[in-house]
């Protein structure tokens, strides 16, 4: 990790950016995709699983029994892994339906708000050396809770046609009953225009590759929401007293090993606490099964060395980090400080492991520096809340000249007319 | 209004689709000007405003005096509407502020939610011929109870300079301090990148015409949120018993009024209805300010004449109105069955007027059949909501195990070591 003391100010900002995401333009590729999609369907899907997952397939749909297959392939062991992660999940986000709350603003006026589920959602799990089953469960579940008709997820087969048995496992676990192999910009053209087998749905969520991220922006087009802008993951460490040098470095590798582009920042006032941290960096590197890449990812990395918390805080704030750690004791001083990041971790024993698998935290989260402007999944990305009102005659009686006054000096008076009218009727 | 009776389920689909919008390709105005503006500062922002709004200007901020002159001449009538708005606005708004839970999902690790408000937000507000001061209301309320640091607005001038009094009423009423005199893609690239006297903010929200559009799918690119995809404004009515063919028909032309290509729907069983509604549509048209706007919304509109209600619903959720009003009686027996829309009016006497201005609802809602997917606008829009995670010893011991097990699944052993190291130290 390249080592910066006690940066001047302003040169902060310059800190704070991340490095430039190699944005091909893949609009061209993704558009042949989407048209070919929309007009063959199931063919298309099947001609780009073909080319893309070297597979003939004959059903997108993964069978019954293939899920009854996969599931007895899973160790118990990892099932009640999985299970407990659901259970604290479930508990987690069911606390974030809301209640409806109705609200008299003026006499015979009452305004309220109540949730929708949005009733057909598309999940997409990327294939690739790692089976991310635990993305099936962190938008499975709120998915479920949220009471999503339809739950379609989209994964690529392995050239044996086949989905890692745990993907499985986790979308029977959550009750996701639709399970296409299909990956890449085929899978999110078949969820945005609909084919034989797919349903079109009305927002997709999950992680990806280049080719995915476009494709989603391009299903924006088509009237389809998406979760959030992807982009690299990150993590940002900020060592407090007594936090524990091997356990931050365990933490940066953890992200390190996700990807050359993972960014990783690690912010003390204690010269010594990170020239220690750079040391169990080197050590525990070469144990790491996946050490080049975590390797590559680090070169890009930055140990920062601040002369108060207060000033780690505010530069964490600056770079608004998905995940942040705050190491070490007395984190509670300082809670309401931070105001930008995805999810955090507070004290020594919170290792970002546990909100990306088992403590019941979402661990889709805001990349980039859009933890500025958004949340991580939540219940809330699942529903619409949409607000309703009764208006008495009493309150049309109340607020309609209120309501006349303010359309004519818009110019509108047929806004206006609709008050009058109802006024006039009495 | 052109009348459909009972058509096909088959069909349905068709008629919801909504008049294909005429998306100009802008993109090469809007990245000229937006790289302008990154190199040239302010000085960007007086040309285009020279060239688009034909007017020289000094100072882009509205100065103090100059507010004060506006709130002067507007009217005490005027100013006390805007003030019961206001009131209603917030009280509907400030209940939608979430407290924060704390759940243990496990022994030992504890998981909750806090708010924290989107820091800087930029509000636009379009200039033309009315000056929409509601939309200052709707916008800046919630941004003001959210908590959010930097508001901005962004209005163009007229050709004398200045900005209609109304808006600077309501901008100052709600607290806004920092109000320029800037439209158009020129005012949208100034909040994306900031200049010398306009920050670069996380958030850009409000309506605008194709170029403020295609300059907020702009910002995107720049890491900057906006609040949610444009398009023409919409009402779907649904009649039940009882319901006044004159109030429908007058909420139906305020819709028309905003445009020629605002989307009108009624939907009724009673064909009787129907024909009633068309001809107060006539007779009212003509007393009409922006009849000609009104009529060629109307040509594009339709009446559906259906067998029963339960198919007016499905339809209307299959179309998924921005505003849905269900008039006459007996609205509660159906509200359940209401799942897509963004905001909904119930009765006789809840005109659509009453949400746009004065009732406490927001009216920046979702349309083109958004809604099947996003909310309103709402306190949610200005916040984020950050996840926070304190696991103690005992915690980590009782779901490290199920950690490790998971990310040894995963083959992220960089995720399970930093369990294991936790757990190696005790």
């Amino acid at each position: 990790m390249q080592i910066i003391k006690y940066p001047e100010k302003e040169n902060w900002q310059q800190l704070t950016l991340r490095s430039k995401v190699n944005q091909e333009n893949l609009n061209s590729l993704v558009s042949e995709i989407f048209n070919e999609v929309a007009i063959n369907g199931d063919e298309a899907l099947k001609k780009y699983t073909k080319i893309y997952n070297q597979v003939e397939l004959e059903d997108l749909l993964v069978s019954k029994s293939a899920i009854d297959n996969a599931i007895n392939s899973v160790s118990n062991e990892l099932q009640s892994a999985i299970n407990i992660a659901k259970e604290n999940i479930e508990k987690f986000h069911a606390v974030q339906l809301e209640k409806p709350y109705k609200i008299e603003t003026t006499k015979g006026v009452v305004c309220w708000r109540e949730n929708r589920p949005i009733e057909k959602v598309g999940i997409y799990i990327p294939g690739g050396s790692a089976p991310l089953f635990s993305t099936v469960l962190m938008l499975g579940i709120p998915a479920k809770l949220a009471g999503c008709k339809e739950i379609l997820l989209c994964t690529p087969p392995n050239s044996e046609g086949k989905i890692h048995p745990a993907i499985l496992y986790a979308a029977n676990l959550v009750g996701i009953e639709k399970i296409f192999s299909v990956g890449g910009i085929q899978a999110i053209a078949g969820l945005t225009h609909g084919t034989e087998t797919i349903s079109k749905v009305f927002k997709i969520f999950g992680p990806g590759n280049q080719y995915v991220t476009a494709a989603k922006q391009m299903a924006l087009q088509f009237e389809v929401a998406i979760d959030m802008p992807a982009g690299p993951s990150e993590v940002l460490v900020i060592a407090l007293e007594n936090a524990n040098p091997s356990f931050i470095a365990a933490d940066l590798l953890a992200q390190a090993e996700h990807g050359p582009d993972s960014q990783v920042i690690f912010l003390s006032t204690n010269e010594e606490t990170i020239n220690e941290v750079n040391k169990e960096l080197a050590l525990q590197l070469e144990d790491l099964q996946r050490k080049e890449t975590a390797r590559l990812a680090l070169n890009n990395s930055k140990s920062i060395l601040f002369n108060s918390i207060a000033e780690c805080i505010d530069f964490s704030n600056m770079y608004a980090p998905e995940h942040l750690i705050i190491a070490g004791n007395n984190w509670q001083n300082i809670l309401h400080l931070i105001t930008e990041a995805g999810s955090v971790f507070l004290g020594n024993y919170s290792c970002e492991s546990a909100g990306d698998y088992a403590s019941g935290t979402n661990h889709t989260l805001p990349t980039g520096g859009f933890a500025r402007s958004y949340s991580g999944v939540s219940i809330d990305s699942f529903v619409k809340k949409i607000t309703f009102q009764e208006i008495s005659e009493i309150g049309i009686k109340n607020l309609g000249p209120t309501i006349e006054l303010m359309a004519e000096a818009e110019l509108l008076m047929a806004h206006k007319n609709a008050v009058s009218i109802r006024l006039n009727s009495f």
